[in-house]
């Protein structure tokens, strides 16, 4: 184990501090203008400056400290313009704590071919320039470079992209002018440990804040996954914070902390909620289950959160059957509330030295055998 | 005006005091195994055990006291056998205040028909016994006897419905068991004076601790409503609560108050909220419309709501265009509130002797010109 304690000012408005470390995990302090995230962190994904059926109070309650909102579906409707004139977005979805947007490339390539993306049908050509110019009117504390994510399974494809992304970086970087936003830098290069290796090098050299890792939890192995990160990360600065994009699994988290990643961001707690699944210590279950019908405890005995606090898994399967959204928003706040619960817990091991020692525990509870492989990194 | 101050102690666990009264419109104080309700006072419904996209919080929070569910439905679904053995309606949905339950009479006929109950298509036979039974099973602290609603426009079927209802009443009586539940009678007849009056007799005859006027809001013009209350009201006695059944809108509240109603309750506010309808001094607004696209002000500059206190008209339109079923929920707290705001106001003015002279100023602002008939009472 070895700790650490060192902080470098980046920004003048944004400063990381790492306070301990376990092996390659970290515990740290990402101040941002509206306030201080400490990592790892988890960050709910609220893509219509929205959480899903939740109001900024139930975050709060969840004590969920940075929120993600998507940048081409926050363009398309109500408009970045319309935000920004209505004081940004923190104001607008009325939530005062650090907010991230992301770039709009991911949905730039992975929608606009396959639905028509506004009611006249027309197409919205993005650039990093584009991109940028819409983030700050969004107006979030940390913003993402324009960049392609590829197919992991297709080289030829992943190694355009990642050029591309890089040019984009470059451009991106340079149309960035407002001081109250981080701009990451995003890696990418599929799932070849080359490109990826080239793609962390370049994404290193820019002068960013911090650095964010791309096209994962996008159809590779987990296997890949955590090879990708065993590549990139070695070559990234230790005093930038590490986010990996649209991750994850309680199991991803536990193995993406382990590889010195620092911020999460993921739809899967919310989505699961609003199709009945629950995280538990049991597993993930199926609140829809007649197993529930009769049971008088709560979802997690050992969770604080308001849901379990508050309710049976009797009533909660009872909102599933009788069609009442009441169930997707209190099981958006127990699974939200479950992965920020295993986050802070997974935190404190780093801060006590202990983390290597409780992560079988963890895999074990959330992951099954299929992940443990923790030990070869 | 009539100041007049008396209670009477109608069941060991009920009491109703009257502590003020304007002409016919009476603030009082009606005490239930779970907490006192300050009348006049509106419930929000919450059909299947939930008050559609609230939390129990939501509703603590724009101070509702009294619950209405559904008897019918908890009886196809969950059962109220399985609520009965999770603790009772109360414990169930995590309600501590007071609660009513319907008989089920007017889902029995107006769905039973039209719609397969349940998934093998089997009928559901009720009877008053029946209706008694599953209500006290759930256990809310205001329970109905079992009564038939007709169609207000055919004079013999109602005719026939009320007798019936007589009928049911007498043995919904002699049916029930709990000493902490309080049966109410129903008031049927259609829109038909004689049979009004024969019917308010009769019910006003029985031993129970308040009486229900059911059958309106159901097809009838505002002015049959006002002339059946009228008929009515004079002939129940003063020490019983008055239940006026599925109404209704502001103007309909005022209205209803005007004439001795004490209890209400309606899914309007709450379907009308699901609909992007906002109650707003300006009228009911369609928040879907663009004019609302850069309103920065709130639905309700007065409003003391969650909603209100801490979100733009504008952020709520960009929710109901982007299908986001958080409008549901802050439209339904506001609409809920804006309610049981206007009862506290119509009550401080009785407790006060200036009802009469707001009425006017009230169905100005929330009925217009066409409600305007109340000084005819």
């Amino acid at each position: 184990m070895e700790i650490s304690e060192f902080s470098l000012t980046i920004y003048p408005m944004f400063d990381f501090s790492i306070t301990a470390k376990n092996n390659r995990a970290r515990a740290g302090v990402f101040s941002t203008p509206h306030g201080e995230l400490v990592t790892p962190v988890f960050a709910p994904v609220g893509t219509q400056a929205t959480v899903k059926t939740l109001t900024p109070e139930h975050l709060k309650n969840i004590n969920a400290s940075l929120v993600l909102s998507n940048t081409y579906h926050l363009y398309l409707r109500p408009g970045d313009e319309l935000i920004r004139d209505m004081g940004g977005l923190h104001k607008f979805m009325q939530w005062p704590n650090p907010m991230l947007t992301d770039s709009g490339g991911y949905q730039v390539f992975s929608l606009s071919d396959t639905r028509k993306i506004d009611d006249d049908g027309s197409t919205h050509r993005f650039t990093p320039e584009k991109s940028i110019s819409i983030q700050e009117n969004l107006g979030a504390d940390i913003i993402m470079a324009f960049d392609e994510c590829s197919d992991p399974n297709d080289l030829a494809y992943s190694k355009i992209a990642m050029d591309r992304t890089h040019r984009w970086a470059e451009r991106s970087v340079n149309a960035k002018t407002r001081p109250d936003q981080a701009l990451f830098g995003i890696v990418q290069g599929g799932v070849n440990p080359d490109l990826r290796a080239e793609s962390a090098q370049f994404i290193a050299s820019l002068d960013t804040p911090g650095i964010a890792i791309g096209g994962l939890s996008v159809g590779e192995t987990k296997e890949e996954m955590h090879n990708t990160l065993d590549i990139v990360i070695p070559l990234l600065p230790e005093i930038k914070p590490r986010y990996l994009m649209g991750v994850g699994t309680p199991e991803d988290l536990i193995n993406g902390i382990a590889r010195g990643v620092d911020i999460f961001d993921c739809v899967l707690p919310t989505r699961l909620a609003r199709h009945h699944s629950a995280f538990t210590p049991e597993g993930r279950l199926n609140m829809m289950n007649a197993t529930f019908s009769r049971d008088s405890r709560p979802l997690d005995e050992d969770c604080d959160c308001y849901t379990c606090l508050t309710f049976t898994r009797a009533y909660i399967r009872h909102l599933i059957v009788a069609k009442e959204l009441l169930a997707g928003t209190l099981l958006s706040i127990h699974n939200l509330r479950a992965l920020i619960r295993l986050v802070a817990e997974i935190r404190s091991t780093i801060m006590a030295g202990t983390f290597e020692s409780h992560v079988d525990g963890w895999l074990a509870q959330w992951g099954g055998n299929a992940e443990r492989k923790l030990k070869n990194i």
